[in-house]
């Protein structure tokens, strides 16, 4: 299949390496064109515009930062919908607002070309792996069309609605882990604090019902003082903001992700964004009084 | 072995299960005695006091509600004090404060004996078929003494440290476990208002990093509409009353929990507290305005 890719972040050079592996034809964009070369090196085409990209290619995969990259993907000079055929079929696995989906997939169709919002969680190891969860929202008939895609890139494939939905749930996703983050700094704080050492902590909480993906997270990452971002602290706050801003159109009063938003947002504040997610637990002071992690 | 055991409640039922089954010498205590009859059926001995099962066991057992309980059972008329002689050991499994503990255990230690907490997680069907997970705050030596008794009701036997320290960890658990329901309520609110089916946002946030023990078990409640408590919603509020009194005392401060808390008594409040816990997510109004979940 001819497949084109544009967005060449950590998420992006997972699913296009895997993409190639799998034997498509990739062609690839990226505006910092230095990211393509590797995979030029492997037999993908190095496009000059998204335009280029979605002239070229049957589906077209997107993996950006935001909002604005995506709308600057779309509509920007020689932007992906100059491209886009009437037969063209987008996949957008960036994490947006489910307004801004809706925006590109009335554009898309305009062209007679389909968006679909396909999100995904895993992180890096997950992109790199091949093993994605991947929700998808959309028309069924496009989620049908983009399976020889999908089951390359991801293990856990979800049409979970209409254009938007995809969205949506990714928002839920990143909306309860990041609460769950906050709650686990909160608790291992307290412990810690007490003078309970972190393994002794997890042996239990990992057997008990305080056991979720961010509490492992976490403890990993206080185990290893690894503060390079996986999942960065700006990041997690875009997608709780988004999510919140979604639940407030939907009449939803969520008292506690807007508090935990607010922690997050205060460590963007004091200049931490660009570091993983998992420093909001300095917001509560470490183990002791002037201690340390 | 002759083992004591005081409080035949949901968990203290099935502890005591797998000890008979075990074959150990039972001598057993409830304040509403008619929930001894099953045992004393099944060959225990029914004692008219706790001093009477302090008196006639080398090990206690205590799986009462809350302080005042544990201290009813231990310094009351015919109190376990009382019976308790210089080489006893009382396990307790109660989940109460580190303060309370630290009293019964230097009312042990004058008499000889030793208190050690030894909270639990895990809920009915973990005390039922004995996979418990127990920490235990005391002596290292208590702690071995005590293993042939832990062996039989749980799976994970964890000594976390001194005396109290056991308790601390489990209002970690319990405070931790409270404010992922917390989020995962609010973010199924958002889904289910956005018109998305609970079994699809599932299957996507339990393959996703939202995955949490308490997402899961949010949703089973939600999709049997079973309200009966398997862990009331006051007695998760008050495990993380006690886990943020435990915080203020050591200087943390948490935010995220003590919002958390006040979703929890706004419900207990609003005369839900012997209801389960996940009735929580009713603070949020449901699917739509005016829907039913």
């Amino acid at each position: 299949m001819r497949i084109g890719f544009i967005g060449l972040g950590i998420m992006g050079r997972g699913m296009v390496g895997n993409l190639l592996k799998a034997g498509h034809e990739l062609i690839v964009y990226n505006r910092g064109t230095e990211r393509m070369q590797p995979f030029v090196d492997r037999g993908a085409k190095a496009a000059a515009s998204p335009a280029e990209v979605a002239a070229g290619s049957e589906i077209t995969g997107v993996c950006v930062t935001d909002d604005a990259a995506v709308e600057a993907v779309l509509s920007g000079p020689e932007g992906l919908l100059e491209g886009l055929g009437p037969d063209g079929i987008v996949l957008d696995h960036s994490t947006i607002s489910p307004e801004q989906t809706l925006r590109a997939a009335r554009a898309a169709a305009e062209r007679g070309a389909e968006w679909l919002d396909a999100p995904v969680t895993g992180g890096d190891r997950g992109a790199a792996a091949g093993t994605l969860t991947i929700m998808v929202g959309g028309s069924a008939a496009g989620f049908r069309r983009v399976q020889p895609y999908l089951q390359v890139i991801g293990k856990t494939l979800v049409h979970v609605g209409g254009s938007g939905k995809g969205q949506l749930v990714k928002l839920i996703n990143n909306f309860i882990g990041g609460i769950a983050l906050a709650a686990a700094a909160e608790g291992l704080t307290i412990g810690l604090r007490g003078g309970v050492p972190l393994e002794t902590l997890m042996r239990v909480l990992t057997a008990g019902s305080a056991d979720s993906v961010s509490l492992r997270l976490l403890a990993e990452r206080l185990q290893s003082g690894d503060d390079r971002p996986g999942f960065s602290l700006a990041n997690r706050l875009k997608d709780m903001d988004l999510a919140l801003a979604a639940a407030r159109a939907l009449g939803a009063c969520l008292p506690v992700g807007a508090v935990a938003a607010e922690m997050f947002r205060e460590r963007a504040a004091a200049g931490e964004k660009d570091l993983d997610q998992t420093v909001l637990v300095r917001r509560y002071g470490g183990p002791e009084p002037g201690g340390s992690w």
